[in-house]
């Protein structure tokens, strides 16, 4: 079958289930049910410490087929999941399934559980380097699942994702596991990736590095939701959590597609008393936010709220007023950490209050603005942020598709070549999310405005700003890099991409 | 039927059902499984903003036979429950549970709803006033139900309880259902009580006299779980919701009391660095927590924390430095809500995280000494706060039987005699807390150690300090007033008391 955009599904998909192929960003959002989950009580006089891994997966009895859940709020420097899985290997247990909200570099040992049948499944909203390559090859025996951050907390609330186990990689925990993110030598700031795993997991073992004197504060995950809290030595490398600073690109192009985003923000008439804004921390994306601080002060317009990943740049624009609130799943950079330990409005979110489609009302629904990237655009204003044009897996959502669905003006801002690749092409590798929610494309070249967004091209007309058809950047692009060629993929699926709402957008097929 | 207690039970109670016997204080902590609630998506774009109550009973679609839910945070100020109730009966709805976490003597109106039949079961954690005067006389179609604080989350999370529709009167929320209780003209402190209800009722409907710019800060209930936010012109009495000041008794009986059970705390080895505690709001409760203020200082002993319900005499050892921090459900009057407002140490829990047997581990569970009260207590050092001795309901739990089961020390302060009446009896009118988990009672007369805590017996022994039987301390009562009467009781079941873990310990019987 193909779904609404046109991907070709199968209707069932081995060690996935039955297909519900992707009908539109707001076609699935009927009532749903909660899942259940087991809960073994806590008596007093127990204590919850463990001295080891190893005695945290006695007590949770780990066993074949299970599925154990990670965070990835450690990023590059996280230590817990390597830990746990050597733990977990040693013992020669089978046929796992990780539930990662997202897979980074250092992960690279899994690739050895994949091939050895430790790891036979995998979920992610994010996955690049030695683990993503593996997948790409056709390594792991079911396909990847990869969500969005909103989307993964709908799975597991709603019971498509069940997790047996989650580990927790906690920089604060006092004896009895209620944990922050902020303090210790392992601080990565907000843990809004990891609440729903401990609200929704059979048990939870939080891991730490830095036990703190009963009660903890503040407390982000409650010690209601934790069954053990183990002490390491250490649980990450600082140099690898978080960055030391996030920088604004240097680039001319890039500050070029900058301006033009903060001109579309303004000829949408968005930009105004009580925005909320959200963008990455990458260096086009931060110059935005630069374009916007300087416009804001000078109109004197002071904003709501900025959310998603913080990074100390948008920490700079709340400290100066132009935004009254943070909503923070994930914190960029120590400067982020530092606001979040310290001013009440930088407030932590979870992952699902932050993009869950099926929750009562998530944040991004009440996005303004959001300024996203791209790695390929169709005409169809569909974006690919998961595979590379050589069909490796290098990304994935995040809250990509989440933001998009939700904002009001979403924006996304690429050169209009890359590595002489023209980004917008007739058919994209893969489709991470649908361009229903991607409203403007804004590259050095010129803008493409969804046709859906007929008020939008009626107010653009109105400006100097370079519109084109998204065929005649296409085109453009062409001119300069030639056609692409097209990759030629194998039939067989190492990726099932599911949009926040659980239906199938497209899979991901192994490359010839 | 019996149980362990010696109580008598029927197997069934028409409107309750099967009747699970109390069995002991741990006996029913095996693993529970949680339960589920629909949810409707919040969709971007869609209000959540209601005009009236009436508008909110349409958008849930109230129906007959449904359970709806209040919170007791804004205790005899509370106009929320009367206000639905009203707007409930004029649609002629019938046989509504109402699930209200405390009903006070300003829910007099719901005794018409009982009578007309739109109101047939009611489930509370403390009743006092006309409601529980009515239903002690039988009024209420099906026995009322009595929940520990704990128990009433248990119930909850559990699916033992499903809300229908959870109506959660909002001192501070934005337009999206972010609620805070600290803010406004009604602010009442922590919403503690509220939390279960918003996680698992079918549908939550934010009441609020105070809509803030979004997003609300600090956020206790998300708008992950708020459907609708209602704005009406009051949602409470300021002169019923927290009481300006909290007093220590003046009374020389009650101060020799108080003396006397930090002796015993003393003397327990629990009065040390990092020690725990909690005591009510009542006079005695409030000058043990003097005595303690005092050796704490003169022996600069430095605590880990203070919790339940806050006043701001505990707030000022707070602040003096002899907690480091507050764990709150509940604030009990003006400064406790200052203080959770501005100290970030002062934090407010959830009553799951303070008392629910059946979690991962309460805040009980932490606890070292706790101070409590008492009607009337039996030679088994069972404990009665739910009825009066003429069999009216005028109490309940709350938070007695959770603390008791938790703390490592439950003193149990009160006059030998109240009323000309003697506390300590062969058998108690009911149940509320069990015996196993009292450990002393102190009284003017000199103070009663249960058995089972033979160190504790040990420990005193070293003292100066009276320590009687408690059939000692009961003929010493009874050589005071007389013996009492003991009340006559029909067959008919007016309430079930349930223990914390959601057996029954005793049926509350209508008086002849």
């Amino acid at each position: 079958m193909k779904n609404i955009l046109g991907r070709s599904l199968p209707d069932y998909i081995e060690g996935y289930g039955e297909v519900k192929a992707f009908e539109g960003a707001f076609e699935n959002m009927g009532e749903v049910t909660t899942a259940t989950s087991k809960v073994r009580p806590g008596i007093p006089g127990q204590s919850k410490l463990l001295n080891s891994i190893e005695e945290a997966l006695d007590a949770v009895n780990i066993s074949d087929g299970m599925c154990i859940s990670f965070h990835h709020h450690l990023r590059n420097g996280d230590y817990i999941l390597n830990m746990v899985m050597e733990a977990v290997a040693r013992r020669g247990i089978k046929n796992l399934a990780i539930a990662a909200s997202s897979i980074f570099p250092i992960h690279r040992p899994l690739v050895e559980y994949i091939e050895d049948g430790t790891v036979t499944k995998i979920y992610a909203n994010y996955m690049s380097g030695p683990v993503a390559e593996a997948v790409s090859m056709g390594k792991l025996k079911y396909p990847a699942i990869m969500h969005t951050h909103g989307g993964r907390s709908r799975a597991i609330e709603s019971g498509d994702l069940h997790i047996d186990v989650a580990f927790i990689a906690a920089p604060c925990s006092d004896d009895y596991g209620n944990i922050n993110g902020l303090y210790g030598k392992s601080a990565c700031g907000a843990l809004g990736y990891a609440v729903s795993d401990a609200q929704y997991a059979d048990r939870v073992v939080a891991i730490t590095d830095n036990v703190v004197p009963y009660p903890n504060s503040p407390i982000e995950i409650s010690q209601s939701y934790v069954d053990y809290v183990v002490k390491v030595e250490s649980i990450g490398n600082p140099a690898g959590i978080v960055s030391g600073t996030t920088q604004i690109t240097k680039d001319p192009i890039g500050l070029k597609i900058a301006k033009t985003a903060l001109d579309v923000m303004i000829s949408s008439g968005l930009v105004k008393e009580g925005m909320s804004f959200q963008t990455g921390a990458g260096g086009i994306s931060l110059a935005v936010a630069a374009e916007l601080r300087e416009y804001m002060k000078h109109h004197e317009i002071k904003g709501s709220f900025a959310s998603g990943g913080i990074t100390g740049y948008i920490v700079d624009m709340f400290e100066e007023g132009l935004f009254q609130s943070l909503l923070d799943v994930q914190c960029f950079d120590l400067k982020a950490v530092e606001s979040c330990r310290v001013n009440q409005r930088h407030m932590t979110m979870s992952a699902s209050m932050y993009g869950n489609p099926h929750n009562r009302g998530a944040v991004v629904n009440k996005l303004d603005v959001v300024i996203l990237g791209a790695t390929e655009i169709d005409t169809n204003f569909n974006v690919n942020v998961t595979t590379s044009s050589d069909g490796t897996i290098m990304g994935g959502s995040g809250g990509h598709a989440d933001t998009a669905a939700g904002a009001k003006l979403t924006i996304i801002v690429t050169k209009l070549t890359k590595a002489r690749l023209p980004i917008i092409k007739d058919s994209l590798t893969t489709v991470t999310t649908p361009g229903e929610t991607i409203d403007v494309i804004v590259t050095e070249r010129g803008i493409a405005v969804n046709p859906r967004r007929t008020d939008l091209i009626e107010k653009l007309k109105e400006t100097n700003l370079k519109v084109f058809t998204i065929e005649e950047l296409k085109e453009l692009a062409e001119s300069l890099t030639g056609a692409p060629k097209s990759i030629e993929v194998t039939d067989e699926i190492v990726g099932v991409v599911e949009y926040r709402d659980g239906t199938v957008i497209d899979v991901i097929k192994k490359a010839l």
